[in-house]
């Protein structure tokens, strides 16, 4: 069955009202509406009340209604004129800890409009989430970290409206997709129980808010909705995420993993869903000591060793000369390691391959990736042993989760259909390298499909068609969350997986490991 | 069946949050309470849903949580501690044209603690409803009706929480009933279009709203009901009536009738309501010319008059020297004169019965009610023929609407149950003047009841008791309005009616004509 797109939208022609037929302005409206959506209740917003009489009788009792849900239940937020030309619009956005990203969209069309970002303004105060919960402890921190955030956000829509040459009241609908503690933030909402045992939100579903009230911008009568979490380490932005990749909705069974310094992954398809979350450490997102950076110009994000003369060719963001290595480039580095021997099964620095590519600090071996003379920072930049190491902790991680998830619902990870890589960061990652270490499962390379930002994807669907509603509802009805439970099973895996690819190098047929290089009794 | 009082407080005791069950605070808490409650949708006030987290721990997630509705779909605003004694309170409003009365009630006892009442402050702008509504036709002349009666409802909580030694934060809910005009203004809504064709009012069934968004200084997440409206001339005050009557429960066919410058009727029983109103002209409500007052100090508000002597002996209130004659008064006033013939079954003063109690002035005949040396004018209290003329036709019109409703579904006067009398107003008539003049129908006067306040009864029911709610859905559905159809059946009827009691004497058997008195051909 094709799904038929469902703007906000609602056109209605009211008959007129006559000694006859004296129903109030509003209830006729709302008369109408209710037959039309087939629903049984419609708040009205109470400014939109005030200005309804005019509305309607200057149209001439036809108009187009805007509308938004707090879950099953329709809230009337707009109302104008069909020959009004002005643009009817709603803003997606993916509130993310680093970066936020919005979106103008037409709710009529469903069509993009505009897109900005910017980085997250609570940055300065703490530029991991932890920091910044913490810094919420106190009611006048956490006012801090929501006014920064709100007064960025209006900033950035003030912006984008000038851009797009219309008018704040011509944005009505808000959708926000982010982690838990972003949102929390977002509302002005204490994040810091999620934090102690036994690690809990406020709120899981919030309702569908004035965004007066949250001190946003818009239309005065406009409303936002907050994707819902599914508890404090798997937020709104993989529920928006599931809706964008529509695993729920498939028969076949798909996995949905968002790489970062957590790993959060949901397995199922149109019958269950199983969530879970795990710490996989900030190495994937290129938190290596010496050389990590974010992706930005300059930035290391491919990287390809040639297996006989280990000469690196580094490619970098915007090619600019290397100042340092993002999260892709560094798994696509130490996958190039390992499978030119530089690097061992343990994931250590082979000297007796490495040659001159390697050089003892005080810090120990270190392996040189662009040498001083070819770098934008006048020295070499260089990958160290505690680098590797803590990416195979992390790479580690992330395997360990997949494969206890996976066996939590007696699936082997061949079996799944489609492997979606989800987040800014998995559109970059080149599967093959994470493959090679270890760290992603070895399935054929048309099963991974990046879905790119779908927590802003997820936002955007919900704004362009409004049976995105129910979807969520189904989602969050249908999703199951799982303690990861860090057990002697669990920690047996993870030392398994600390390899590179494994222990079990059954499980990576296709990783080809280096003649000259096999792993030592350790 | 027995109905149970509901309060709209329900105290909660979650289980406490533990690694195995990490569902949200507030999510835990709308779980229980829809169990609770039986419902599938609770929204949470904004502002409460950031206090949540703190209040549920500091009370070990034991709480009493302060629910109210929006019809059928449920709001939490407020939650406190079952070890706190501050009082938990809401504020019943009957929102009058002339006077407005407030009651403070208790929400977990339904106790009432206070009440007060103060003169409309929209009176010196129009003392009627409809120089009011043509002053709100601009926006500016809104906004002042709406401020006046919004400053004046906060100046006034004020007082009564210093009575009552709380703080306004102990005030959760409003109830507040009204004539139409009267809670569009206080919504801030126009009232215009009432009073033009086809005269529809802009809501007739507002939703639940945020006191403060109406201005309203109660506790920060409270919220208000305004009681919905059958149209423009047929208002919330009335269907709060109607549930304080309780006819829509009864198996018996009752009547509830409001007097006054409009007179606004319903009849009905446990299946069905009928609904009507008309204009009755001010001579009910004491707009007679002459001695007309509102009931005050010094009003005659009981007259007997000696059929013998014709000596009048007049009551009046806090027994203070006579200065004018109120509504009730003046129907006495009227009855007594028809019962000694002084004004013959036309309505007009007959000289030849009078004697020295009539005298002629520039304006006509006048009968002297109390004479200059008696009264607290110094001046002869009088009432013309203008007067009566004009008491006729009100009463005519009264009693032509009660005759037109009844006939419409089939019922004769006499069949009816009771007949309820609502309004301060109401409980002041002698049912036996107004039926000796042919005001009300000729029943035995055990079947009247005087009502009372029933706009505030109604208002008060709906804080003590939450299944009120539903019993006002009820009414709302189930009640017809009835226009008023001004033909030449009516116009016949109305004719009939203007004579004392009526050209046909056999529907007031229980009226004596004074002997000397009969009708002489017009």
């Amino acid at each position: 069955m094709e799904n038929r797109i469902q703007s906000w939208i609602t056109t209605v022609s009211l008959s007129r009202p006559t000694l006859g037929d004296n129903t109030a302005d509003a209830d006729r409206l709302v008369i109408k509406l209710k037959k039309q959506l087939r629903t049984n209740q419609i708040d009205i917003d109470l400014l939109l009340l005030k200005k309804l009489p005019d509305i309607l009788r200057s149209c001439n009792y036809s108009v187009n209604c805007i509308l938004f849900k707090n879950y099953e239940h329709w809230i009337l937020t707009g109302i104008t004129s069909p020959n009004d030309p002005s643009l009817i619009t709603g803003m997606a956005v993916d509130l993310g800890t680093t970066r936020v990203v919005i979106r103008l969209i037409d709710l009529v069309s469903g069509d993009f409009l505009f897109e900005s970002s910017f980085d997250n303004p609570q940055i300065p105060i703490g530029p991991d989430i932890l920091t910044r919960i913490h810094y919420a402890d106190t009611l006048q921190g956490l006012e801090e970290l929501n006014h920064l955030i709100i007064r960025k956000l209006n900033t950035e829509i003030s912006a984008i409206c000038q851009s797009c040459k219309i008018r704040t009241e011509n944005i009505y609908l808000m959708a926000v997709a982010g982690n838990t503690a972003m949102t929390h933030l977002f509302m002005g909402i204490k994040p810091n129980f999620m934090i102690r045992e036994p690690y809990i939100p406020v709120v899981n579903t919030p309702d569908t808010m004035e965004t007066e009230k949250l001190g946003i911008h818009i239309n005065p009568s406009g409303r936002a909705f907050v994707f819902p979490n599914v508890g404090s380490y798997f937020g709104g932005d993989l529920v928006a995420g599931i809706l964008y990749s529509q695993i729920y909705q498939k028969e076949e069974t798909a996995i949905l993993v968002d790489v970062g310094t957590n790993a959060e992954v949901v397995i199922g398809n149109n019958n269950w869903l199983i969530a879970c979350a795990g710490a996989a450490g900030p190495a994937l997102e290129s938190g290596v000591a010496e050389m990590g950076m974010m992706a930005a110009p300059g930035a290391i994000d491919k990287v390809t060793i040639d297996p006989e003369t280990l000469t690196v060719t580094a490619h970098t963001i915007d090619n600019a000369p290397p100042i340092g290595i993002c999260g892709s480039g560094v798994i696509d580095l130490a996958a190039q390691l390992f499978l030119s021997g530089v690097v061992d099964i343990r994931g250590k620095l082979n000297p007796s391959i490495a040659g001159s590519h390697v050089k003892k600090t005080d810090n120990g071996l270190v392996f040189i990736v662009t040498p001083a003379k070819e770098s934008g920072t006048q020295t070499d930049l260089i990958i160290n042993q505690a680098d590797l190491d803590s990416l195979s902790r992390s790479k580690a991680a992330m395997y360990t989760i997949l494969e206890t998830i996976s066996a939590s619902v007696g699936i082997n990870l061949s079996e799944l259909a489609t492997f979606y890589v989800a987040g800014t960061f998995g559109s970059f990652i080149n599967p093959r390298s994470a493959i090679s270490i270890g760290m992603l499962p070895d399935l054929p390379l048309e099963k991974y499909v990046a879905l790119g930002n779908s927590s802003l994807g997820g936002a955007s669907m919900l704004l362009s068609d409004r049976s995105a509603m129910d979807e969520i509802l189904k989602i969050k009805d249908r999703i199951t969350y799982m303690e990861l439970n860090v057990n002697q099973d669990f920690m047996n895996r993870f030392s398994a997986a600390k390899f590179f690819p494994h222990t079990d190098p059954s499980l990576f047929p296709s990783v080809k490991i280096h003649s000259g290089n096999q792993a030592k009794p350790v």
